[in-house]
C-alpha cells in the first residue's frame, strides 16, 4: 500500500517514460529461486578452508599458544598465528588490521589463530588441537563505567601511540556530514577513543526561557546487522603478487584500498569481485577480509573463509550499544528553546562507531536555538561494532524522539503538531555547520496528518506514536561506463553492488535518458579491475553518485548516436527525436538505435561514453513514522497494530523499489524497539548467539507495513530524485517506543522493550 | 637474435619513451609458473562434467541411437540427443549448429550424443553405455575427387536448401580483403560449397608474352593448430535464461553473438567470460561451444567440457587440406606475364574453409599483369576445417612459391633477385581490387639480401630457399576505456583477449599517451557484460583497432587530467607537459598524476574515458624468408641449418614481441613443410591421434630462428606499427620447401615433405 502526495516538481514539465514507475527488481528471480551465485558458492582449484581460533575470554593475556599439532595434522595447508604478521602494525588498534590477537585478546571471539586446511572437517579438526592459555583479566563492558573509571584498566593497555583512528568507512556511511564533523584532540579520558562537541547559543539562557523541560536517560542494546548472507571471503595471490578477493562486501573499491595499504602493495595489484551480497545494511565493509587474504599469503593457495552464523553474531561488527542522555526544553508556544543532551556509544574493542554522526543527528530534525552536544566513543570488551543502516541515528532517536514526546505532553499539545512548529525547515542549520537545501522534512509529517492513522480511535490499551528522522545522504566520487549493443540494447558498466535494487533504478535512469523501454537496459557490476571507480553502495549514496554517472554515461552514447544519425539522415541533430528507440528526423525518415549501433561498427567504431560525478554537499533525507500499538498488561507484550512510514524520496526514481526499503526499514527499526539485542554476560559473552534466540521479527509479528512517499524534489539527485535506503530505518523503533509509553502512561528508557521490560516497567513504582 | 632496418619514419620527429621498447610478456611469470588459470580450472557449484559419444564412420546413416541405459546410469544428469536441439536449424549445414548428427553422420568423431554427470568417471562410463547402430556408406576424402564426380554422393544429402554458409568467422580472419572477394552464386558443381574466380587482362595473351612457363599441382595436407589448451567450455543458464560461458575463445565478442542467434535470445543475454587461452592460432572461435551451452540447458545445472587431445586432434577444426595448381609465365627479362591458378580447398563436412583469401594471395605479392584465379571450397566427409594463423595463405604459398623459384631457375636468374623484379609495391592492386597502400614488400627482400644468409656458401647437399607472403590485416570494430587510479595508476579495460601478447603492447601504447613508465599501466580483459566491445584477437587486427581504441582512451583521461591541472595550477592548457607522470607548468609549478586523480576524486569526479576506432580499409603485412636446409640422401630427412625470417612491422610497439611471433611463426610454417600432417586413413579415420603421432617440431629440431624487422610505417597502426600475427607464418614452409628442391635437384609436390616423400622423389624417375 503506497500513496504518493505530488508535490510541485522542478521537473514538472518533463514527462517521464520510465523514471518514476514501479519496476520489479531485475534481480529477482534469481533470488527467490535459490540460483543466484554468492561469494561461499566460489571455489577455485586448490582452496583450502579457512577456520578460525576464537578467546572465549573478553579480556586476557594469552601466556601459550601451541599450534604445532594443528600445522601436523593430515589435510592442513598452514596455521596463521600473530607472529606470521609482525609485518603489519606493531601493535594494531584498528579492528581491520588486528587480524589475530597479540599478546592479549579483546572480546570474546577475539581470532587467536586461524587454520586453513583441505576440507572443513580438517580445518574444524585442526582448530580443536590449538593450546591457548590464557590469564583472565577482568572485562570492562559498560561503556559508562569505561568512561568514568579514572584508574581503571584501559581496553587497550599495551597500544603505546594511543589509539588509531581510521575513519575512512566512518565517513563513506555518513557523507559529507561525517567528514565535517568538529573532532577534538583525543582527551585524557579513559578508554574514549574519540569525542565531539557541538555547541549553539547558550545553553543555559535557553533553558531560562522554557517553560517546560524534559530530561531522560535512554538506552538502545547492540543489534546485529542479520545479513542472510554471513560475511564470505574466498582470496587468491598469484605468482606475481597479484591479490584477488571475491567477498561479500558493498564496497569493493574500499576494500581493494584497505586490504593494498594493510598489505604495503598498490592498489592497482589487488582485485575485489564482489558476487551478489545477501545483504549489508552496513556492515559489509570488509571487515573479514583481512584474516583470509593473510592466511592465504601463508597458505600459497586460494583460501575461503566463510563464518558460521554464530560467528558472525559473536565476532562480526554488530551495532552499537548506545546511551543516549538528552534535556529539552520549550516554552508555553510549544517552541524549542534548548537541548542539552550527551551520547556515549560503545564501540567495543576498536574504535570505529558512527558516534560523530549521531551527536549531530541529535538536532538534526528541529530547529533548536541553543545547544549542547557532546558524543563519546568508548571502548569496551566487546566486539568491534560497524554500521548498520543509518550508523547511530536510529539509536539516538530513541532518546531525542521520546523527549519530544513528553515535552509535547507537557505543553499540552498533539506530538505531532509539536513536531510541525519545531521541525526543521530549508535554510536551517545542522550542528556541524551544514546549511540544508530543499527538505522534506515537514512533508513526511504533514503526510503522517494526513493519514489515517492519525485519526483512528484507539481501543484499549493501545497507544500511538511518533518520530521523525533524518540522514545527510552519502557523497562519494562516481563513474560509469555506457556501450550500445549491435542488438538495441545497451549496458551500463558499474564498480557498485547491487545492494538495494540500484541496478534496477540505474537501469530506469539509462533508459531515460536513452529513450528506451527499461528491458533494454542491462546494468552489469563489474570488478574493481575492469569496473569504472564507484562508491560504496553504503550511506545512501548511489542515487546521488552513480545515479549521475549512468546518466551522463548514458547521454554520452545518446549523444554519438544522434550525431551518427544526424549525418546520415542528412538533418541537423537538434531535430531529432527518440522514442522507443527510434531516432526520428522531420522528413519522416527514422532510424532505429539498432541500425545506428550497427552503423557505428561499420564507421567511426562501437559507440561508448562514460560519466562521472561527485556531488558537492550532503542533501539530506527526512523519513516518519506513526505506529500504533498493543500492550498486554499482564504478560508486558507489545503488538504493532498499525505502521505507516513515510519518507520524502524527491522524484522516486522507482517507487516499488522505494516501499520496498521502507518496509524493510521498519521492520528493522522495530526489531530494534521490541526483540533484536545481542545479550552479553557478566563475562562478556554473547548469551544468545543463534537465531533461535536472537529475535528477528518476521512477517508473523507485523502488520502490513504502509508507506506514504512525498516529493520535495532535489537539486542532488538525478531527476530530482533524493536518497532512499537509511531515513526510513530511524523513525520506527523511537515511534513504537513513544507507543508504548503512550499505551502505558509510563516512560520507558531501555531498547528493545521486550515483555520483561515493559512488565518491570509497568509493575516499578515510578511515574 | 634481431636487427631492426632503419627506414624513413612518419614520425622520426617524435621519440618514444615507452614504444619501441622491447618489454617482456606481462603475463609472462604467471604462465611460466602454471599459476595462470584457464577454462578448465573454473568450476561452479554443481557443475556436470560432459562426453561425447563420436561415429567412428565418415559417413554413414544412424539407424539406432538409445541411450536409455546412458540415462538411468548412477551420476549422470542428462544424455543430450538430436532430439533436444530439434529447436534449432531443422537440417543444420554450419558446423557450428550442427552439433550432433540427426540422420547421419559426416566425419569419422562427429558426436552422436552427449552425457553430462557429476563426475568424469561417471560421463565416460554412461558414453560407453550408449548404443548406436550405423549403416555404413562410402565417405568422399579427396576433394578433387569430390568436386569432379558428377553423379556422386553429394555430402549433404540431406540438405534440402543448398548448403548454409555463414562468413562471419571468415571474414573476422581475412579482415576486409575477405569481405570484398567476388564470390560467385553457388554453381552445380557437386560438394562444392563455394567459389571464387578473379580475372585480370588476357591470360592468353599474357602466356603468349612468356618466355618460359611453368606448372605444377601442389599439396599441403591437413595440419592442426596444436595449441597448448585444449577446446574447454564451462557453460551456465540462471534461472531467468541469462546464459554464461567460460570458454578458451580468441573471439568473446563474436562467440556471444553466434550463441545468441543459434539459441535464440538477445546477446544482452549471453555472457562470454575468457579466461587465459593456452593458444589459438585463429581455431579458438568457439565451435565447441555449442554442445555445451545445448547440454547445459538441458541438464539445469552448469556443465564443463574440456576435450581430449585425441578428440581435438580427430574432431576439432584443423587447418585443410590444399591442392594448389598454378601456371606462371614471365619473359626473358625476368618480369612475370601471366597466371593462371587453382585452388582446391578441403573444406571437410561443413562450409568454412578460407578459400576466398587464399585464392586473392596466389597474386598478392607480386606484379601480374594477366591472371586467371579460381578458387573451390569443397566439402569431404572430414572435421569441417577452421582458421589457422594466416589461414589458407602458406598452404597456397607452397605452389607459388615454388613456381617463382622454379621460374626464376628457368629464366636464370637468382630466385630473390626474381622477386624484388616483380615484387608488388604501393599502388598495385590484389585480384580483389583492393589498391594497396604504403607496404613493406620490397624492404623484407631487400633484409633477406643484405643478410649473410644469402651469401652463406652451401656445402654438399645443402640447398637454399625463398618464399614472401602477405596478409590483409583485420578491421574490425573496437573500444575501450580508461580508468586514472587514485595511486598514480592507470587501468586500460578492453574487451579483447590477450592472445599474442597484446596486452603488453596496448600497455605501451597507453603508457606512451599518458606519459607514464609501463609499469604504471595495467590492462584487463572484462568479459562481454561488463568489457567495451572489441574485435577477436584474430586476423592480425588487435594493433589496427584496439590500438587505437586504447590510445583514444588514454588520450580522454589524459585531457582531462590536464583541464584539470591547468585549472589548478593557473595555467594555460597547452603550457603543460607530462613527464613520467607528473604535470609540469611553466611557472615551475607541478602536480603529479596521482595527485591530480585525488583532485578529480573531490572534485568533478573519477577520471574516465572511452575510445573506439574502424580502420577503413586492410593495410597488409609482408613477411619473407629465406632457409639453407640440408637433405640426408641415404634417408630424405631434411634438417634445417639456418632460417631467418624478416618482416616489416612498421614502428614496432615492442620489437620483442614480435620477434617472438615471428619465431614461433616460423616453426609452425616449417612444421607444415617438413613433419605436420593429420593422417586420413582409407575410412576417413585419423590415422595419428596423438601428439606421439603427430609431430610437432620441438627446439631440439631446429636451429634459433633468426628475424629481421623492418619499418615502413602505415598509417593504419598507432605510431605507424603494422600487423605481426599472421604474415611470418606464410613463407617459412615454402621457403623450406625451395630450400629442399634446390638441394636435391627435383621438384617435391606434397607437403609435410617427410623423409619418406622426398626419399621417393629422390629415388623416382622423373625430373
Amino acid at each position: 500500500m503506497s500513496e504518493v502526495l505530488d508535490r510541485p516538481s522542478i521537473r514538472t514539465a518533463h514527462a517521464f517514460k520510465v523514471i518514476g514507475q514501479p519496476a520489479p527488481r531485475i534481480d529477482g528471480p534469481e533470488k527467490v529461486t535459490g540460483a543466484a551465485k554468492f561469494t561461499a558458492d566460489y571455489t577455485l582449484p586448490g582452496t583450502a578452508i579457512a577456520k578460525v581460533v576464537r578467546s572465549p575470554h573478553a579480556h586476557a593475556r594469552i601466556t601459550r599458544l601451541d599450534v604445532s599439532k594443528a600445522e601436523a595434522y593430515p589435510g592442513v595447508v598452514c596455521v596463521l598465528t600473530a607472529r606470521d604478521i609482525a609485518d603489519l602494525e606493531r601493535e594494531p588498534t584498528s579492528r581491520n588490521h588486528n587480524v589475530l590477537a597479540r599478546t592479549q585478546v579483546l572480546y570474546a571471539g577475539h581470532p587467536v589463530a586461524a587454520v586453513a586446511a583441505s576440507t572443513r572437517e580438517a580445518a574444524e579438526e585442526a582448530v580443536a588441537l590449538i593450546e591457548v592459555e590464557y590469564e583472565v583479566l577482568a572485562p570492562i563492558l559498560d561503556p559508562l563505567e569505561s568512561i568514568r573509571r579514572e584508574t581503571a584498566t584501559i581496553v587497550h593497555e599495551g597500544a603505546e601511540e594511543g589509539v588509531h583512528i581510521d575513519r575512512s568507512e566512518e565517513q563513506i556511511h555518513a557523507g559529507g556530514a561525517g567528514g565535517l564533523a568538529e573532532e577534538d584532540e583525543i582527551a585524557e579520558l579513559n578508554n574514549v577513543s574519540s569525542q565531539v562537541h557541538f555547541k549553539r547559543g547558550d545553553v543555559n539562557a535557553g533553558f531560562a526561557q522554557a517553560d517546560f523541560v524534559v530530561e531522560g536517560r535512554w538506552i538502545s542494546n547492540s543489534v546485529h546487522q542479520s545479513y542472510l548472507e554471513p560475511h564470505s571471503t574466498l582470496a587468491a595471490w598469484d605468482a606475481q603478487g597479484n591479490l584477488s578477493i571475491w567477498c561479500s562486501t558493498q564496497a569493493q573499491f574500499h576494500i581493494r584500498d584497505m586490504i593494498a595499504r594493510m598489505v604495503k602493495i598498490p592498489i592497482s595489484k589487488v582485485r575485489v569481485v564482489s558476487p551478489e551480497i545477501g545483504g549489508g545494511f552496513g556492515a559489509k565493509f570488509g571487515v573479514m577480509v583481512p584474516l583470509t587474504v593473510l592466511l592465504a599469503r601463508k597458505a600459497g593457495v586460494p583460501v575461503k573463509h566463510v563464518l558460521t552464523r554464530s560467528e558472525d553474531l559473536v565476532a562480526a561488527t554488530p551495532a552499537p550499544y548506545t546511551v543516549t542522555e538528552v534535556k529539552l526544553g520549550a516554552n508555553r508556544a510549544g517552541k524549542i528553546t534548548a537541548m542539552k543532551a550527551r551520547v556515549v556509544m560503545d564501540t567495543g574493542a576498536y574504535p570505529g562507531a558512527p558516534m560523530s554522526i549521531a551527536t549531530i543527528l541529535l538536532a538534526g530534525s528541529y530547529e533548536i536555538p541553543h545547544f549542547e552536544l557532546d558524543g563519546y566513543e568508548v571502548l569496551t570488551n566487546k566486539a568491534s561494532v560497524g554500521a548498520y543502516r543509518a550508523p547511530g541515528a536510529p539509536n539516538v532517536a530513541f532518546g531525542v524522539e521520546a523527549a519530544v514526546e513528553a515535552l509535547a505532553a507537557r505543553v499540552g499539545i498533539d506530538p505531532l503538531e509539536f513536531r510541525l512548529r519545531n521541525v526543521i525547515e530549508e535554510g536551517g542549520k545542522w550542528p556541524n555547520g551544514n546549511t540544508l537545501p530543499a527538505i522534506g522534512a515537514r512533508s513526511v509529517l504533514e503526510a503522517l496528518r494526513a493519514h489515517p492513522i492519525s485519526k483512528q480511535v484507539l481501543k484499549q490499551d493501545e497507544g500511538r506514536g511518533y518520530a521523525i528522522g533524518a540522514w545527510p545522504g552519502g557523497a562519494g566520487a562516481a563513474s560509469a561506463y555506457c556501450r550500445a549493443n549491435p542488438d538495441g540494447t545497451f549496458q551500463i558498466i558499474t564498480g557498485t553492488n547491487n545492494l538495494t535494487g540500484s541496478t534496477t533504478s540505474l537501469a530506469q535512469i539509462a533508459a531515460e535518458e536513452l529513450g528506451v523501454p527499461l528491458a533494454l537496459v542491462k546494468v552489469v557490476t563489474a570488478d574493481t579491475d575492469s569496473g569504472p571507480h564507484s562508491p560504496a553502495a553504503g550511506g545512501s549514496q548511489i542515487l546521488y553518485t552513480m545515479g549521475h554517472a549512468a546518466s551522463l554515461a548514458a547521454k554520452a552514447c545518446r549523444e554519438q548516436m544522434l550525431d551518427l544519425a544526424a549525418r546520415h539522415l542528412g538533418v541537423e541533430k537538434a531535430q531529432l527525436t527518440v522514442d522507443g528507440g527510434v531516432v526520428k528526423a522531420p522528413n519522416g525518415k527514422v532510424l532505429t538505435y539498432r541500425r545506428i549501433a550497427d552503423l557505428a561498427m561499420q564507421g567511426p567504431g562501437p559507440i561508448v561514453g562514460s560519466g562521472a560525478h561527485r556531488p558537492g554537499r550532503p542533501f539530506p533525507g527526512y523519513a516518519a513514522t506513526c505506529a500504533i500499538v498493543h500492550v498486554d498488561r499482564e504478560t508486558g507484550q507489545t503488538t504493532v497494530r498499525r505502521v505507516v512510514t513515510a519518507q520524502d524520496a524527491g522524484t522516486a526514481i522507482n517507487p516499488m523499489s522505494v516501499e520496498g526499503q521502507m518496509q524493510g526499514a521498519t521492520v528493522q527499526g522495530i526489531g530494534m524497539a521490541l526483540t533484536e539485542e545481542l545479550i552479553y554476560n557478566q563475562d562478556g559473552r554473547v548469551a544468545n548467539p543463534t537465531l533461535l534466540d536472537y529475535r528477528l521479527l518476521t512477517c508473523g509479528d507485523l502488520p502490513s507495513i504502509e508507506t506514504v512517499l512525498t516529493s520535495v524534489p532535489t537539486e542532488a539527485g538525478p531527476y530530482g530524485a533524493r536518497i532512499v535506503g537509511e531515513p526510513p530505518i530511524i523513525p520506527p523503533g523511537a515511534a513504537v517506543g513513544n507507543a508504548i509509553v503512550h499505551a502505558i502512561g509510563k516512560p520507558v528508557y531501555t531498547f528493545p522493550a521486550t515483555p520483561e521490560r515493559v512488565f518491570r516497567v509497568l509493575h516499578s513504582n515510578s511515574a
